[in-house]
């Protein structure tokens, strides 16, 4: 038996392997040319740091596919799960996939959505530096954030796979980009409201957090040429795994120590913003909008946030975040049965319980 | 002989018809759905009007190349130009193609351009109402471009062509894009510069605007199976006449009355923006910066922009850039000789001397 700090370590160090890679390949698929300073701007959040989560969830997944030992194979010639009859008679048609072209393009656009996020929610700091628009300004972020919306599809074009399935992996980019602007709007919209129920929060975070995921998951099933009942449970095990993801942050805002968090704890409660944990106190009773006075970040105490959380944690709403995102990922992490029994799946599984047992 | 007169109107009819067209697939294209408020401010500018220069281009080359009677064939099921051997073997091919969507894609894209454009350049007005951001507020904004941006790419997806001409559309609208972005970066850059060369000007509005028309151009020739050569050659059309509408666009800025212009008569010169005409009268010698004595484009007068204007003729500015637009329409038209003999290459001929010759 492994305790469960080696096990963390384990996917920590497995997440590190592949980050290493996925940031020795960001250069080299978008590298600082004229104008340099929108390329710098393009490049500063994704420099600034960062897990690569989503890369490792899509290079794992592709490792799992092709039953192949995690780290053994370049991510840059990846073999298909086909044998492709029409090679010949089609010019455009490699032997092997650029799986690292796919997982640079969902890191560029997760970068590109946090760059037009931090604008929007008028947020200063990001991974401990400033924000795109304050390191620079808006105009330039506004414009970084555009050039790594089609950079995104530019790189993605560039897998080398069948058209077919070069078409299919850019339209679920597509979708995927539209829900999440279709989940950010919810989001902000949200803020306005009192009534918002638990299916309707949730629904949010599939949209604004856990398609990319989604994404992540299937698209080394569609490029390498994986059935459709494969490509649907990798999808299904993205959505889980990232409403996972977006529940347990909410939860970090209000209990990891704000030097830990690299903003200020409660900071959530203090916006107004919904998490399934206010949604869930509101139904209980508790006075979600007088849990903290004030609606200045910088100006809450952490005896204040205190209190909140502790109020929060009697009524139950904690627990129930907890218990719905452990849930979600149990779920996630049966739908990868569609997989081979291998060690990259078990890593998938690995990284599944991460998301939510992580402490920052 | 046609008088110059008759001939605007003609082309003004072709494109009103072609319009009325285009305004009928947006909202099948882009229905208003959930939620609601992100996509009524996504439609906003589209439903505002605009003369869709750019999908007329695109439409009328399509018609060209097929060499059919103008307005006689359903865009949303066009023909291709060959016959395809494999369209049993490849599920996703249809015997037509949808050029609406790709029209539509062409104007979605441009409409998502002016969104963000207008709070770049913190602008008030376009076409006559207020900007996104000042109708809606910036968040929404930036959001309504970000999901036509995507949208745009959905519906490229749609035209029903054979997979690897569908990815070669693709990479067109990607590249595309990342140029406006590259484009747009270099023209806030060059508002801090007096030292701009006639060259870079161009290569900046190559960039900015003209890629818009090229890929409108090209398109449908990548979609309906034409040869490199004539797609290259399509390409080339749309940057010449692209160029000169830009041009034109700066000419206009100085010598149409505001109310004609919809903006404020002399704007650029107002608000330091670098065009052909200044760059030149720079190189003249002429004081550029001394001619309208004002940063604030609300308390300029007509008569400090008269004087401003008298003296830019003087330098030979204005003609010079009126040479250079009617130069690069001319070479725009050598290249439409690619195509069959028509009355659909004779409108696109027609459409670049009006780029040039419309009054506002």
């Amino acid at each position: 038996m492994t305790t469960p700090e080696a096990r963390e370590e384990a996917v920590l160090e497995a997440v590190r392997k592949r980050r290493r890679r996925v940031n020795e390949a960001i250069p080299e698929e978008l590298p600082v040319q004229k104008p340099e300073r929108l390329y710098e701007a393009s490049r500063y959040l994704l420099d600034a740091g960062g897990k690569r989560l989503r890369p490792t969830v899509l290079l794992t997944t592709a490792e799992a596919l092709a039953d192949v030992e995690p780290l053994s194979t370049d991510y840059r010639e990846f073999p298909t799960l086909y044998d492709d009859v029409n090679a010949d008679a089609n010019a455009d048609a490699t032997d092997t996939i650029d799986v690292m072209d796919a997982a640079v393009s969902v890191e560029v656009i997760q970068s590109f959505t946090l760059i037009h996020d931090d604008i929007m929610d008028d947020d200063d700091l990001r991974r401990g530096v400033p924000a795109v628009h304050r390191e620079y300004d808006l105009e330039t972020a506004i414009l970084a954030g555009d050039t790594l919306y089609s950079k995104a599809f530019e790189i993605m074009l560039g897998t080398g796979a069948e058209p077919s399935r070069s078409v299919e992996a850019l339209e679920v980019l597509a979708t995927t980009c539209t829900k999440i602007c279709e989940g950010q709007s919810l989001d902000v919209t949200f803020e306005q409201r009192t009534d918002v129920t638990p299916e309707e929060y949730l629904e949010m975070v599939e949209q604004k957090t856990a398609v990319l995921y989604a994404a992540s998951a299937c698209l080394p099933a569609i490029l390498l040429g994986a059935d459709d009942e494969t490509v649907d449970a990798l999808y299904g095990y993205g959505l889980d795994i990232g409403r996972a993801f977006q529940i347990q942050d909410d939860v970090l805002d209000l209990t990891v120590p704000s030097d830990q968090l690299g903003k200020q704890r409660g900071s959530d409660l203090v916006e107004n913003k919904q998490t399934l944990i206010t949604v869930h106190a509101r139904d209980q009773g508790v006075d979600v909008d007088s849990l903290v006075d004030t609606d200045d970040v910088d100006s809450v105490t952490e005896a204040e946030i205190d209190d909140a959380v502790a109020e929060l944690e009697a009524a139950g709403s904690i627990s129930y975040a907890n218990e719905k995102a452990r849930d979600l990922v149990d779920q996630g992490k049966r739908r990868l049965e569609v997989l081979p029994d291998n060690e990259a799946r078990h890593l998938l599984e690995e990284l599944a319980d991460y998301l939510i047992e992580r402490g920052y």
